[in-house]
């Protein structure tokens, strides 16, 4: 799958369930060009690897379950985006080089626009057709409402996030790996027959995975020699530079096996991609982030990358 | 249905889908006590009208489809208010009383119950079992997404509104009607088998409550003798005296009309009571409101209002 074809179903469904009407235009503005796309390419890859003769009856129907998970992952996604961006939430200027949504339109437009968004993420899946459809959205529901997605921007902006490495990785659990958990173990119940032993082993993936792209994320912040006191104050690797490294290294060791056992070819590709991609942010800049980490070493941590992406 | 049992009903699903933490009480602050909850009376008089016996099966089990849905249209109703409420919105200091959510508890944890609200109020519907779920949910996505609810916020406050006593209409339509709407047509759907012929008038006399409900509350709030700026602006009776009378009129009639043929003793009932309530509001202003459109009598309004409320 391409990330144009996704960003046409993405742009086909805006089309179908938005008014003609100017004020329209603003949730163009906030979805597309639509970034890595590394959630809907989740939901495609893991289609692939479990079901390969599904994978080719559902890419190019606009309508197929998984087109409209894709998207629909992609528009909760986007719509957090925009809310975080408020001035009352992370306050931020900047997304995806250009101006926040609420900078472009305003404020109101822009938490109108996220509802809205929120509210078409439900309406997709209200259109599925499979039998497993009321089982993905509970878990849909509950992963992205007030005990997960949203229990981990509350535990962001109350600061309780950064009172300890526990919260930290409790906070990026709820914030970072349950959307992309909907991802892969929606895009599962979408693919197949109930499998529960196969769905309690990707649930441990995708929440690993969740895990690690956010700490690797927050080490490749590291990488500005002036850290913003927001970087200052949440990121775990200044504040439990060796326990941090530790869980990392773990995580990242606990999530090979997952993969070489559960072996989603496809899936595994664009992880190795993706961290990749984080390496060769991080492998420039290796002493500006020692230095942050008072010098300790980030090669056992890159050499990992390294070896997952090869 | 009384009241407590709707608030308790909500109760049990605040406790079951909130996690258990501190910041779970803004949820309870923001739809308890419950205002008038018409929306929840109007899902379970209209049960009661058209199935009695699944009413009596259903009204003590806050499991049933008419539980989750009388309790996923309150907390639809209650994000709408928060986030309507915040400072980039209507910039409102109080709510039923007392302060708002965002003044009690801070902004970005208002924008955030209201996005987890929001968020439950699909989480309450993907718990249903009948196999009009999907379609229930359909209606309840399209009804209140950016082709409706939202789209009638965004005329409001971009003052496309009331650019003519056509688009205040509209605005009531969708920003007012549709909430009315899902819970008449949803509570329908979700009582019995598919009769396209009963859902269409169902559709019109709920389209007609909803707009009457507006357009009677905007003559209400000419009780006043000073008005606020904001009503000057929107309020369609300042306007438009002669064409909102004659549309309103016109809307009871037709609404009355629409309401002997569908023969809804229950919900009809539950309307003459809230038509009581506002004419009685009314009846001691009636000089006050007549001041403000220019002596214009209201009488003919204030009959058709005693007329129905007997």
């Amino acid at each position: 799958m391409n990330s144009s074809h996704i960003e046409q179903t993405m742009r086909h469904h805006l089309a179908r369930l938005l008014p003609n009407h100017l004020s329209s235009e603003i949730y163009t503005y906030a979805t597309l060009p639509g970034g890595k796309l590394f959630r809907p390419h989740l939901v495609w890859s893991i289609l692939k690897d479990l079901n390969p003769a599904l994978y080719e009856k559902s890419k190019n129907d606009v309508h197929s379950a998984h087109s409209l998970l894709a998207t629909a992952v992609e528009f909760h996604h986007s719509y957090t985006l925009i809310h975080d961006d408020l001035p009352s939430m992370d306050d931020d200027t900047e997304r995806r080089g250009k101006p926040c949504t609420h900078i472009a339109y305003g404020e109101w437009q822009a938490l109108l626009a996220g509802d809205g968004l929120l509210n078409m993420s439900y309406q997709l899946l209200s259109k599925m057709k499979g039998h497993r459809t009321l089982e993905l959205m509970r878990f849909f529901s509950w992963a992205l409402g007030p005990k997960g997605l949203i229990h981990g921007q509350v535990l962001d902006l109350s600061h309780e996030m950064t009172k300890s490495l526990e919260n930290t990785l409790r906070t990026h659990e709820l914030k970072t790996a349950r959307l992309i958990q909907v991802a892969i173990l929606g895009s599962a119940i979408l693919a197949s027959e109930k499998n529960s032993q196969l769905e309690k082993k990707l649930w441990k993936y995708s929440r690993l995975l969740g895990i690690n792209f956010q700490l690797i994320d927050d080490l490749s912040e590291l990488s500005e020699a002036v850290l913003s006191d927001h970087e200052k104050e949440v990121n775990p690797w200044l504040h439990h530079p060796e326990k941090t490294f530790e869980v990392t290294v773990n995580a990242l060791a606990t999530f090979d096996q997952l993969s070489a056992e559960l072996n989603l070819t496809g899936t595994n590709a664009i992880i190795k991609d993706y961290y990749g991609k984080m390496l060769s942010l991080i492998t420039p800049n290796q002493s500006v982030i020692e230095n942050h980490l008072n010098k300790q070493s980030i090669l056992p941590v890159m050499l990992l990358l390294k070896s997952f992406s090869e």
